[in-house]
């Protein structure tokens, strides 16, 4: 059965603020390179203060890649919370200005928007500081049951394991999904996280997960080794498909019995990554959603990837359709 | 005698909201491409509805002039009204952080900061409608003499005639900078404000300007001809220093006994023009501050301009001072 969705999305709402920075300025302020840190309001106005003039954008993991799968072509919905004030607006617009569905109520007289500071380095990485705001009140009950037994996949991303609300959330998500025959896709979504929250992680994906996103380094720490190639192997006898991203060395499509090597697209400048793999899940998605074979699916999240690579922002600013048609992995729908 | 600033400078202070869109919105929104339209909350609301996802950043034609000034090592100052609200904080932050002087008191209980909404076709051109908010609350009051008569230059944005107790703002600024021996600087901004105004403009253009900036459409709009080269032969007998952009045709610096042709510098993409003019402006205040010939002016206008005709934002990505000195046109200071 056919759904209304491609894909369903929960996820962290948020707005970032991107600017450059240099490694100087990382280390004075003792953040990880790569990494997403949780950080209070007092925190973030005070580490804002410090950054460079920058630009803001809707963001959020799971809302950059239901903005992907729109920008292909794809129908998808999206779950998060808002607070009702300027940043919220901005969430609200530009989500649904791409064509995905979007109508969890927003807070009111709570904590503001999220916001997530970016500092890029030169090398193009970004290392970011999050203040979870109105996340933190998104509860099962905003989990609207129609929303999620109407999507091909439900996508969840590993970021909301932070909020303690947002997990009875993903459950009730999951069961809905499950219920309706629907596909569950999980995106670790930084080492931190993997770390922090691997009992529950594994607990989870043992249970629920068809599809699961990680790159070396998460992949690694969710099964606390050292060596991503291990993990991988572990991986592969615990979900149907898990999508390894490694960066300029492309990605590996992992089932139990096969494995598709994908090549990264090319990108002229690296300018900034944020968003580099919400691109690919939504590239990856949209493809399976399209029954497109594994490696073509790959293939469409190298090229969702490559598009956001190339400038400030998480979220393509042209159109990722066009330039699937130009590639030729347009969908066979 | 040297001034603690550059360039001091005078505008209505706004957040961009960038978003791609094809002619046809334009022409659907009844919107004249490459303009400025001044719009109200309502309408703003309407047409930001119908725009496509976009980033935010901060902008107004003397904001973005002064961040250029301060991204070529120069020290700059803003006069500009933003509420005390989260686009406020945002213009706020970008504006110090890049090293420039801004202490005008934020709006409380009135209008939101100000909005622009972009609007920028596949040719790179943008078309904006401005919620003013805030800016019209900006009186004489705001304009703090110690600012202005510590500046080499005072900067002003013709916008500004639009508001209209700025025009008293504007009053003040240009009789306290005459009053320290400073010189005064005026961009046209926009032709429909050329036209507007131009009695008022002309006005203050024969009393006050020593250097004004303008583009070939803007020019002619003021001397209500459709031949921008008459234009420019008029407005030689006005001021001491014209500064005529024309887009990839580079720019004419005229005097009443000389003039420069200057090239335009090389733009690897056009991405977005926002900003273009008040980039060349930044470039060559920075030039005439630090006491360059006034062709190595017009080619700093024109290198500043380049770099954020290259992304989306009307600010610089990366530091015009390593621009310059790569090109070789670094201030002799």
């Amino acid at each position: 059965m056919n759904g209304l969705y491609d894909v369903a999305a929960i996820g962290n709402a948020i707005v970032d603020v991107i600017a450059p920075a240099g490694d100087a300025f990382l280390a004075a302020e003792g953040l990880a390179k790569g990494s997403m840190m949780l950080i209070d309001a007092r925190r973030a106005d005070e580490l804002y203060t410090r950054m460079a003039p920058g630009i803001e954008a809707s963001g959020g993991s799971a809302g950059n890649t239901v903005a992907g799968v729109a920008s292909l072509g794809g129908r998808s919905a999206y779950i998060g919370k808002v607070a009702d004030d300027a940043l919220g607006a901005i969430f609200t617009h530009d989500i649904r200005a791409i064509g995905a569905h979007f109508a969890t109520a927003p807070l009111k007289n709570g904590p503001a928007t999220a916001r997530c500071l970016i500092n890029v380095t030169p090398d193009g990485q970004r290392t970011m500081c999050t203040y979870l705001g109105a996340c933190v009140e998104l509860t099962a009950h905003d989990v609207d049951p129609a929303t999620v037994e109407a999507a091909e996949v439900l996508y969840l991303e590993g970021y909301l394991f932070d909020p303690p609300e947002a997990r009875r959330a993903f459950a009730k998500a999951a069961g809905l999904a499950r219920g309706a025959g629907r596909k569950i896709a999980l995106s670790l979504s930084d080492a931190f996280v993997a770390e922090r929250h691997r009992h529950a992680l594994l607990a989870f994906i043992d249970a629920q997960v068809d599809i699961l996103f990680a790159n070396e380094v998460e992949i690694a720490a969710l099964f606390d080794t050292g060596n991503w190639a291990a993990a991988a192997r572990e991986v592969r006898t615990r979900v149907a498909i898990a999508a390894i991203t490694r960066g300029e060395a492309g990605s590996l499509v992992l089932c139990p019995e096969t494995e598709h090597i994908v090549a990264a697209a090319p990108v002229a400048r690296v300018v900034d990554t944020t968003g580099a793999g919400d691109q690919y899940a939504a590239g990856f998605l949209f493809g399976l959603a399209s029954g497109k074979p594994l490696d073509v699916c790959g293939q469409l999240g190298s090229l969702a990837a490559a598009e956001v690579i190339g400038h400030y922002g998480p979220r393509p600013e042209t159109s990722l359709a066009e330039l699937a048609r130009t590639a030729a992995l347009e969908a066979a729908t």
